[in-house]
C-alpha cells in the first residue's frame, strides 16, 4: 500500500474565513487519501514574492511526490492563466503570477489549466482556490497526469530578480517580514565572495545604516535594541535587533528598498 | 477499510492556547483513527452570527459521513444546552445557541447532549469543549449513535432572520468580516430580483454611501480606495475596497446596521 | 498495524512563515506515518513560561505514546543543550531551558541530544527546530530509541517556582494571556485550602485590586467591564472581565506581578 499523496497548502486567506476549510472540503471530497499540511495561510494579503519566499523555504522538506498548491491570487477573476508545475520530485499549481520563480526552476514542464470535468461544476469570479485549484491539486493526488489537465506552455511568468550587484554594491528589497521581525531582504550568499561581511560594510535600509553581523541570533555581546544582520536559514541576508522586532523598531515594511555597500575589503 | 470519519473543528478559541489541543487530543484518544480538519478557531471572540456564516461556508464541501463540531459558546457553564444535529449527510455538535442555523435546515433531527459515561468523567464550568463536545465527536466518529448520547428535541434555538425586506429596501447588518478587510452582510442574492443592481442603488453602511458593484475583485477600473458591493462566493452581499480593506477604511465593525436602496429599476 | 505515532508541535514560529512547515516536512519525509498534530505556534515569542503553561494544558490528553515536540529556543546556536524526555506515557523533544518544567515530573529520564546520522547533515545556527528536533522526533517516532539518540543526564534546567506562599499572602505572576484575554497567573488550588476564596480576599495585579470570584464566565450578575477572579481549566487562577479582555481593560502583560491576600477567613 503506497503512502498517501501529500498536499501542502499556501495562501493568503488567512484563517480565520471559511476559504481554507472550504479548499479542503473540496480536496477530501475528490481524493479522500489526500493528506493535507498547512505551509501557511498568513502570507501578507496578495504578495507574491513573501508567498515565493516562503514557497522555497518549505517545499524542499517534503517527500517526492508532495502536491504544492499555492493560492496567492491577486488578479483572481481576470485573465491570469492557471498553471500545474512538474518537477523531477514534486508538482505545483496554482496562479501564473510568478508565485513558483524562487522554488521552481524555469526550465520544468509547465501547463496551462484548461476548462475540464475536474473543476468544479460552477466556477466563481472570487474564489479561483475553491474551484479551480484545489480540484486540480486533488485529481493530481488521485493519479490524473498534468497533460489531462491542461495545455503544454513555455512561458510562465517570472519575478525580476531579487538583487542587483554595480561592483561593491548590492541594491535589493525587503522580501519577507517574520513572525519575530526579522527583515529578509533579497540578497543571497551567492551574490557574495564569504559568508564574512568585509569589516565596513554597512546596510542601509529605509532611515538605518547596519554595521554589525552576527553568526546566529543568541551571540553575544547582545546590546539590547541593537540592528544587526544575520544570514538566515535559507540563506538571504536577514535585519535583525536583539531581543526584538527588526521591522517596528527600524521601521521597515515589505517591498522597501535596502542597499548593501560591501566596502574595500570584501 | 472504510475511510476514517472526518470531524471539523469551528471555534473561537484562537490557536495561541492549549484549549484546541486539548480537544484534538481528548478526541484522539478516544477514536484514534478520526481524521481532524480545522474550519477556524479564529471567530470574533463570542460570535455566534460569525460562527454560523463561516460554517456555512465551509460544512458542504466535506465528504458525506463528516462530523462538524462547532465550540462558540458564550454560554458556557450556564443552562444552555448541548445539542447533535442529523442531517442526511453529516453530524452536527455544539452548543444549541444558534450556531447552526444558517447551514442546517429547521427540520433535521435534534438531540440535546444527555451526561452519560462517553463524556469527561469530570466536566468543567469553563471547558464544555474539551469536557462534553469533543468526547461526544469522538463517540459519534466510532460509530454511536445520536440517540445513545442524548435525548429527541424540538425546539433547538434560531438566530433571527439576517435580513428584512420591505419594499425596495433591505436592511440588514454586517454579519462577517474576512482577512481582507471584506465586509460581508446579511443581504443574500435570493432577496432580489437580479444579480446586478440598478443603476441607482446605494448600500448605506456607518457613514458610507456606496454605488458601485463589480463582479470580481479585480474588475477594472480599479479607483485606489474606492468602496465596492461585490456578490462573495456564498452569494452574500459583501463590502469591499479596491487594493484595501473596507473594515478598516470605511470603519465597518461586525453587527453594523446596513441599508440596501435599490431604487427604481431594481 | 499499530495506529500511528502521534506527533505534536508547539513553538513560537507562528504560522506565518516557512518555519513549522519545513520542521514538518522534514519528519514526513523521514517517517511518513508519523501523525501530526498542532499544539500551538502562537506562543509570546521566546517565552518559556507560557510555553510551559501551555505543553502543561494540552499534553495529557494525547494517547500514550505520542512524542511532544516544543521549540520555544531563545538561546538557540548558544551552547544551550538538546534534550529528549521518557515518561511512562510520552516522549518530549525540545531544548533544556525549562519548557517542560511544568508538564513533565523532575524524576523522568532525560538525555541529551548527541550528533548523529538522525541530525540533519548541515546544522544551521539559527533553526535547530529543522535541523535537529523535528529529525529527532522523527526517529523516535519510527522506534529509535532515546539511548540512541544522546546521553543520559540528571541535571536538566527547571523553572523557579510559580508562587510563594507567606502566611495569608501568595505572590506570583501573569504567565500567559490566552486569546480571550483572560490573564492567567501562577497561583494554583493547591496553594490555597479551598476553592472558595474567603469573602475578604484580594488580588492585586498592576494597579487593580480584584474583589469579586466567579465559578464560571457566565455566571451572574454580569456587570459589564468588572474584573472577577475563577479557577482556569488547569486549576490556575485567572483574571477575567465580563464581555471583555482583561488584559487590556486592566493593562496586564506577561510577566507582571500578582499578589493574592486571602484575608483573616481563608
Amino acid at each position: 500500500l503506497a503512502n498517501p499523496v501529500i498536499i501542502t497548502l499556501l495562501t493568503d486567506f488567512g484563517t480565520s474565513d471559511y476559504y481554507v476549510a472550504a479548499m479542503k472540503g473540496v480536496m477530501l471530497s475528490r481524493w479522500s487519501e489526500a493528506r493535507l499540511v498547512d505551509i501557511t495561510h498568513g502570507i501578507a494579503s496578495q504578495n507574491v514574492l513573501s508567498a515565493a519566499y516562503v514557497l522555497l523555504g518549505a517545499y524542499a522538506q517534503f517527500p517526492a511526490g508532495s502536491i504544492h498548491l499555492v493560492v496567492v491570487d491577486p488578479g483572481v477573476g481576470s485573465k491570469r492563466r492557471g498553471i500545474i508545475l512538474r518537477s523531477d520530485r514534486y508538482l505545483f499549481v496554482g496562479p501564473d503570477n510568478g508565485v513558483f520563480s524562487l522554488a521552481v526552476p524555469e526550465a520544468v514542464e509547465a501547463f496551462e489549466i484548461q476548462p475540464s470535468a475536474y473543476l468544479a461544476a460552477t466556477v466563481s469570479n472570487t474564489f479561483h482556490g475553491r474551484d479551480i485549484f484545489a480540484p486540480v491539486a486533488a485529481a493530481l493526488a488521485a493519479g490524473v497526469r498534468p497533460e489531462e489537465l491542461g495545455a503544454s506552455i513555455c512561458d510562465r511568468k517570472q519575478l525580476a530578480p531579487l538583487a542587483s550587484v554595480t561592483g561593491s554594491r548590492i541594491k535589493s528589497q525587503i522580501i519577507h517580514i517574520d513572525r519575530f521581525g526579522n527583515a529578509v531582504t533579497g540578497i543571497e550568499r551567492h551574490h557574495l565572495h564569504s559568508d564574512q561581511l568585509s569589516p565596513s560594510f554597512v546596510l542601509e535600509a529605509g532611515e538605518n545604516a547596519i554595521r554589525v553581523q552576527k553568526r546566529f541570533y543568541a551571540e553575544q555581546p547582545a546590546v539590547f535594541g541593537e540592528p544587526f544582520v544575520i544570514w538566515g536559514s535559507l540563506n538571504f541576508l536577514e535585519i535583525s535587533v536583539a531581543n526584538g522586532s527588526a521591522a517596528e523598531s527600524l521601521k521597515l515594511s515589505l517591498g522597501e528598498d535596502v542597499t548593501l555597500e560591501l566596502g574595500r575589503h570584501s
